[in-house]
């Protein structure tokens, strides 16, 4: 196994990023904790071929591509607001398997290889759409993470996972952080993320 | 950058092995979006130094050792009824840059090269002891991790951690699972974690 | 406003009744801190009429009844298992402005007073069935609320409740509780609890 | 058992009370859910002594007065800008059964009947002296409930509380709630909140 370049190590951890050394707009990015999380979801290996699906800033495709420097990893992101900042963010860590794709997804997968692994962090409102294309194309023992923070999205992603067959395991994660008040360690929450995994084949 | 053997890749992830995988004592092992989640916090890099006290069924440096094949890492365990485990799960993963150390800590920490990182996820009844030997010995940039599940064990760890001049951040992580309950997926509640890390220098 | 009679004030608080002073089947009940959050959604009142739809052991009507001693209360359950206990602490705990109607809900329902609120602890398989009665019957400025553990109660209800044109909110509590661990305080999570709270008109 | 008067039962209800109700300083009070998971662990019966310390807005007193009309509850504020907020709630609510109490605890209290009931919302810099001075005026039977949101409240209130002899449970409530996003419901956390509740006597 050989690496032919190597992301930048020398400043940044393979995974545990600082939400803040990532470019973001309005804050809207998958938080560290929750990224780990995601990550461990997508059970990722070698030379796998990811799909990131609405990718925003892009973080989890860049702590992807440092666990997997081999795989072939799509970043899909077609919101100009965010396509800015996942750029400057794929330059910054040097994640150079991710290919940036601007589209607005399901369009832009038909030219995407099969994949082995597919994150939707974000669907817009083409959640149905994108499964059935995503359903289609997906390997026999592939795996589909979906990070949901409304009510309607995780609704919708089971029914829509269901529909096609999929057995699906739900993980709800609530995370607290301290952050100082004045001299004191205040429990701040974040908001809490449903992280759906979805299989074919036995349970 | 050339890895010169290679973690088990084609049965199992980097991360996210799934709970089951790892033999274990009473279950008695960090879950795997806990597991996730303490890696982030690790912020491992290429070939850094890892102590991994009270290392249990050894999951934690498992992961670590995929993280960072490069890395030198040493999980430090005396508990028999845990050992046996460990060392079941160092050969079923192939961790080779794994080294056990079977010692009750601090005993056992003077052989070993200067710790980057070091992680704490059981500490028997030897917190403060261990945190004096790990403060002598942490490289000036280096992090510490310890693991909560007990009121005393934060509530220790950060008084000593602060006696020795660290900055604190605590996190704690509150993860539930579906799991099948006839035909519904009943939420089932991890225990929650105290996730604290620690670092010399400025905030 | 004149109590003719009293709850068992001497020895037991209003709310928050420790559980195991609750008769129970295989320990399903609700929870000391979600009870007291399903009371306070429910928003009780001087002398409304509340059903309480799969009483189960009672312990949300007791503790309404101890709110509201100049409410009519009715507790369906027809589940022989919970009866038996629901009977001994209706007893016990002295609710006797609480009626046990032995019915599988909806049954039952047709003689019993129009309700200002509506609680639904267990459904069985008739949720859209009790729903639509419910919805008939619930007064003007009525309130349901309704406990999910299941990720398919949590959906169905909110499907039901949307289409019947509810406006809603859903809080999901998440509890851990310190229990003694040799000489620790472990904390112990509960699982988590949805709480559907739907009312007619503007939100 | 006869009440002389009642609270403002035609528009609010006895415990649940709407959150955006109380007048309040930079939305510092405690959450209905949180409220209402404190007035359970409070244990409270017909005609206890209550002292609020460090009352802030009041919403606590307010309901606890809701359940016992023959209570005798004192709310110790000092802090002009909660004094203000916490009279007008005080008023708009009916809550008669409250004597504001304006002092900066522990002073104040000396005055007072010993307390059946004590609650702590918030202890300034002073939560040594405090419990120490309701630890010589604590009935026999009596409880101290203590909310902390942060990690130095909620360890220095165990140690002092560990110091006086009490028995000790602590929980910790997460609680999140949908509010509207465009036309989805997001899962918005609230920050943590340890609930400690402490007794003499045997566990």
């Amino acid at each position: 196994l050989i690496r032919t370049w190597e992301p930048n190590l020398a400043q940044y951890p393979l995974i545990g990023i600082e939400d803040e050394e990532f470019a973001s707009f309005k804050k809207l990015f998958t938080r560290q904790e929750v990224r780990a999380v995601t990550l461990a979801k997508l059970k990722l290996q070698n030379d796998l071929v990811l799909w990131d699906i609405g990718a925003g800033s892009g973080s989890v495709s860049i702590e992807a591509s440092n666990l997997i420097p081999n795989g072939k990893l799509f970043a899909i992101e077609k919101n100009s607001q965010y396509v800015t900042f996942l750029k400057q963010n794929l330059d910054k860590f040097c994640a150079r398997n991710v290919k940036l794709v601007e589209a607005y997804a399901p369009e832009g997968l038909d030219d995407l290889p099969d994949p082995d692994r597919v994150f939707i962090g974000g669907a817009g409102g083409n959640l149905e759409e994108i499964l059935e294309q995503v359903d289609r194309r997906l390997k026999g023992d592939g795996l589909i993470v979906i990070n949901a923070v409304t009510l309607d999205t995780l609704t919708k992603s089971i029914e829509a996972l269901e529909y096609h067959g999929y057995q699906i395991e739900v993980v709800c994660i609530n995370v607290s952080r301290t952050k100082p008040l004045t001299e004191f360690k205040l429990f701040e929450a974040h908001n809490p993320v449903y992280i759906i995994t979805a299989w074919k084949g036995a349970e």
